[in-house]
């Protein structure tokens, strides 16, 4: 699907992706991370390959969700949660990381903090379902 | 496990629990609940019987994410992730949510914001360890 603009702001923001992947023994596993968007995807890097790699190779199915700076009238947090695909590509870590971190850290900021980093995992996520609460609902 | 002190702060803050729970199709699930901590289990209140509850009956492995204030010398946002096992129990949930409310919106607070609200649910989950990036892991 293509993500709305409601969507794609708290993409774009500095919220904190909070990813579920699937462990082999069917429970889940959870680590955040810093998300943007790329041509319709959420994209995120990783500069090794670590558990939630392999998951998600194993089974690519992944939500992740993201509070938002918003407080409704009854006083609760509005949250967007994606449900989507993941397929993880090899390379490009560095780069992505440092225009994350423009957003995450500061425009000035040097990222990943190492001299030759490796070229890691980029994970790109094709979005399939929006919920949580927000705009991006149907219901609201 | 005995939930660790530095933890235990995390979970009496007014941060939001990410609360992953597991479909029928293996599927993960994610909603933000306010949560707390009763007797080393962390407590959350629902009024209606919600997908999360039925998911959480069938298959009781549940994961849960915070984020912190604090932000490390890397500029990483700490988080803290508990996996656990639920049980959803009848009733209490309006005195819960009036008591967590507390904690997340403002002492004089009064919620939820209706006259005779239903007894609904309270999930409790025991805590079987804990992730993220914080005092709580072993790595730190």
């Amino acid at each position: 699907m293509i993500i709305p603009d409601s969507a794609k702001r708290i993409l774009d923001s500095q919220a904190l992706a909070h990813l579920v992947t699937l462990n082999s023994d069917g429970s889940s596993q959870v680590t955040c991370a810093w998300a943007g968007v790329e041509a319709n995807e959420i994209v995120f890097a990783t500069l090794f390959d670590q558990r939630k790699l392999r998951n998600m190779r194993r089974d690519p199915r992944v939500t992740l969700s993201f509070e938002t700076a918003t407080v409704n009238e009854m006083g609760l947090t509005e949250y967007l949660v994606i449900k989507g695909r993941a397929r993880v590509t090899e390379g490009g870590a560095p780069e992505l990381l440092q225009e994350l971190a423009r957003t995450y850290l500061g425009p000035e900021v040097t990222f990943p903090p190492m001299p030759d980093p490796p070229p890691g995992f980029v994970t790109r996520i094709e979005v399939e379902r929006l919920g949580g609460l927000g705009p991006w609902t149907s219901g609201h």
